[in-house]
C-alpha cells in the first residue's frame, strides 16, 4: 500500500478529528453565570441562608436510611414524594391537588424540559414574553422547539390584550408565562393569566389547545395579596404552574423542580421522562427538607422584609440627578437601572467583592437579596462605584 | 349572549381537556419493568448487593457534609467527580484519561440523551444491532433521532464486515455499541469495535465523521481476559465509552452514569446538558461510592462466578430432550431459551416469588445474577416451572 502525500495525511487527521455536532449545537458555549469565588454572592438568586443544623441533620439521618438500599433503581413514580409537595402547596396556596397531579425533577429546568419535549417539537413554537429567563430559549433549542419572544410593557407587565393577540397570532403549542418573572420581579395579576389560559384554548395544535405554563420559581417571595396560577388549575386542564425546592427552601444544590397540573397533562411527561430520573437520594433529601417547611419559610419572610428594603433605598438614591429606575418586585431579587454603562458597575462591584448579574434590558443590573451584611456590602459597593 | 346548544357545548368542553402531545409521544405509555414487591427481584440487573454498612457511613458524613452547603448551586463542571472516575477508570481498565475527558450525568442514560441531543437530532439516523438494550429506541424518540436497527448474528456476537456495511449503507451520525450487550450479554472483541470506528470515520455527516458510543453498563463484569473499548480512545477521538454505577457500584438509586472519551466530544456535550444537571448531593454520593471501589470490585468478582456458576447450570438442563440454549455472557445475567410459551414461565416463576425479565427474541429469556439465595429460588422454580 502507497503512503499518500502528506498533505492528504493531514486532510485526513483533520478530518477524523472532527465531530458531528448538530445544527444549532455546533460552536455554542455552555450556558451558565461565572461560578466565582467571591464574599458576597448575589448573581443567581440562591437563598444565601445555608441549611440549619436541624435540615442537615434530617437530610443526613434520612440520606443514610435511603443509602441502605442504592443497590435497586429508585421507585419510577415516587408518589411519596409527589404527596409531600401536593400537601405543602395546599399549606402554601391553599389549593389542593392529588399526588398523581403533581410532577418533579432534577431542578425546574429539566421539568421544563419535559414540558417542551411532550410538547413542543419540531414544527411548534414556544411563546414567552419578554424580557424573561434567559434559559426558555436553550430549552427550546434543546427540544426543537421554535422560540418566540412576545413583548411585555415597559414597565414590565403583560398587557393581557397584546399577549392574547400574541398567542392568536403565532398558535404556540406552549406559552410559558413567568410569575414572579425573572429578572424583572413582576407578578401577573390572575385576570392576565386568566385571559392567556382563555386564549390558549382558542389555539388549535394538531386538534388541541396550547398548553400554558405558568413558572413559579420565585412564588413563596411574593407579596401579601399576590395570588398563585395554582388557584386556576381546577378551571384550566392545559395549565401547569411549575416551583422549585431551589428558592424559598434554599436547596439549589439538590436540583428539586416540581409542577401540578392536571393527572391527564402529567401523563404526558410520565411518557417522555428518563426511566428512574429522580435517584432515591434526591427523593429523600427533598422530603427532608419538606419536614421542615414552616421553618424555611419563615426565612423567606426574613428576605421578602430585606428585598422590600432594598427596593426602597435603590428608590431613594440618585444617578446624576435622577432617580435609580427599580422594577416592583415579588421575587428575591431586584432589577434597577438604567447605567450607560453597566459592564463597569457589575465589574466594580465585583472588584469590591460583590457579585451581581449583568442581565435584562440594556442598561440594567440584577441583585439577589443575601443577607443583611450582604445587602450593605452590596449597597456601599454600588453608591462608591456608581457615585449614587 | 346566546347560549350554544348542548351538543356545541359539550364538544368544547371535550376540546378544552385535549392536550397537544407531540407526534411520537401522543398516546404512548412510559417506558419501564414492572416494579414488583417479591422476595427474589432479579428483573433489571441491579446488584443484590446493598451498599455495606461503610459505605453507608462515608455517603452519610459526605452528604451531611454537602448539605450545609445545598442553599448554593453546585458547581457546573463537577471536576473533582471527573478526577475521581478518572482515577478509577485508570485503575479499572489501565487506560488514563483526563478529568476533562470524563462526562457525568443522572444516570447513563441521561448520558445517552446528552450524545443523542448532541449529535443526533431531525434528519439524522443512530444506528445499533439488535438484539440489544431496550431504551435505545426512547433516546432516539426524545431526540428526534432516526433509529436503525442493524442485525447481531444468530449467536448474538456482531460480524465487523456486516456492521461495516451497515454504516456505510446507513451513514448514522450515531453508532451505538454495546458490550457486554443487554440483553445478551455479549462482548465485543477490540477488532470488531476497530472496524466499527473506522468504518465511522468513513461516514460524513456533514463534514463530520460519525461518533461511535460503546456502552459499557456491565463492563466490570466482563470474564478476565476481555477488553475494554477504554483501550480505542487514544486512537479515535470519534469514540465515547460510557460506563454507569448502577451496576458493579451497586448504586442504581443513586443515578450516576459517566463516559470518557476526547476532550473535543465531551466539551460538546457541555453545551446541551440543563445547567446544575448533577446535583451536589449526587457529586457528594459517588465520590463517597468511589472511596470503596476495592471492597465493591471484590463483592463483582462473587457476582462473576455466580453468573459462570449459573450459565454452567442452565447448560446442563434439557427442554423436553434439547439442552436449554445459553448466551455467552460478560455481564450480570445470562439470557436463555427458548420456550415455546416464555410469558407462561415468566409468570410461573412470578408465582414462586422470583421476577425475571421478559425480553430479548422470542421465547428467550433473562435472569439478573442475585445472591447465591436468590439463585437457588430461581433454579428451584424454573425447574418446576418449565418441567427441566
Amino acid at each position: 500500500m502507497s503512503t499518500p502525500p502528506s498533505s492528504e495525511r493531514s486532510a485526513s487527521r483533520e478530518r477524523s478529528s472532527r465531530l458531528p455536532a448538530r445544527p444549532g449545537i455546533a460552536g455554542m458555549e455552555p450556558y451558565g453565570a461565572p461560578q466565582l469565588d467571591v464574599p458576597h454572592l448575589l448573581n443567581v438568586n440562591e437563598n444565601p441562608y445555608p441549611p440549619s443544623a436541624e435540615v442537615v441533620e434530617t437530610i443526613a439521618r434520612d440520606v443514610a436510611a435511603a443509602a441502605g438500599g442504592l443497590n435497586r433503581y429508585p421507585n419510577r413514580e415516587f408518589l411519596a414524594l409527589r404527596s409531600d409537595l401536593a400537601d405543602y402547596l395546599a399549606t402554601e396556596s391553599g389549593v389542593r391537588v392529588a399526588p398523581e397531579q403533581v410532577w418533579a425533577a432534577n431542578g425546574s429546568n429539566e421539568v421544563m424540559l419535559h414540558l417542551l419535549q411532550a410538547f413542543g417539537g419540531p414544527g411548534r413554537a414556544a411563546l414567552s414574553f419578554a424580557p424573561t429567563y434567559s434559559m426558555y430559549p436553550e430549552y427550546a433549542r434543546d427540544t426543537l422547539t421554535e422560540w418566540i419572544a412576545g413583548r411585555r410593557e415597559t414597565d414590565f407587565t403583560v398587557d393581557p390584550d397584546v399577549a392574547t393577540a400574541a398567542v392568536l397570532e403565532h398558535q404556540p403549542s406552549v406559552i410559558l408565562l413567568t410569575s414572579p418573572n425573572n429578572p424583572t420581579g413582576t407578578t401577573l395579576p390572575s385576570s392576565t393569566v386568566r385571559a392567556v389560559c382563555e386564549a390558549a384554548l382558542a389555539v388549535d395544535v394538531d386538534g388541541a389547545p396550547a398548553v400554558v405554563v405558568v413558572d413559579e420559581a420565585y412564588g413563596e417571595f411574593r407579596r401579601d395579596g399576590v395570588p398563585s396560577a395554582m388557584e386556576l388549575l381546577s378551571t384550566y386542564p392545559n395549565l401547569a404552574v411549575s416551583r422549585t425546592m431551589s428558592k424559598a427552601f434554599a436547596l439549589a444544590g439538590a436540583r428539586v423542580g416540581y409542577l401540578a397540573a392536571s393527572r391527564d397533562l402529567v401523563d404526558v411527561l410520565r411518557v417522555v421522562r428518563l426511566p428512574y430520573h429522580l435517584s432515591a437520594v434526591t427523593q429523600a433529601v427533598a422530603r427532608a427538607a419538606l419536614k421542615h417547611s414552616a421553618t424555611l419559610l419563615a426565612q423567606v419572610d426574613a428576605l421578602r422584609a430585606e428585598r422590600d428594603a432594598t427596593v426602597e433605598w435603590l428608590r431613594s438614591r440618585q444617578l446624576a440627578g435622577v432617580p435609580l429606575e427599580v422594577a416592583d418586585t415579588d421575587a428575591n431579587f431586584v432589577l434597577f437601572g438604567s447605567f450607560d454603562d453597566r459592564h463597569a458597575v457589575w465589574q466594580g462591584l465585583l472588584d469590591r467583592g460583590v457579585l451581581i448579574r449583568e442581565t435584562g434590558p440594556d442598561g440594567w443590573l440584577r441583585v439577589s437579596i443575601g443577607t443583611p451584611q450582604d445587602m450593605v456590602a452590596f449597597k456601599d459597593a454600588l453608591v462608591e462605584v456608581a457615585g449614587l
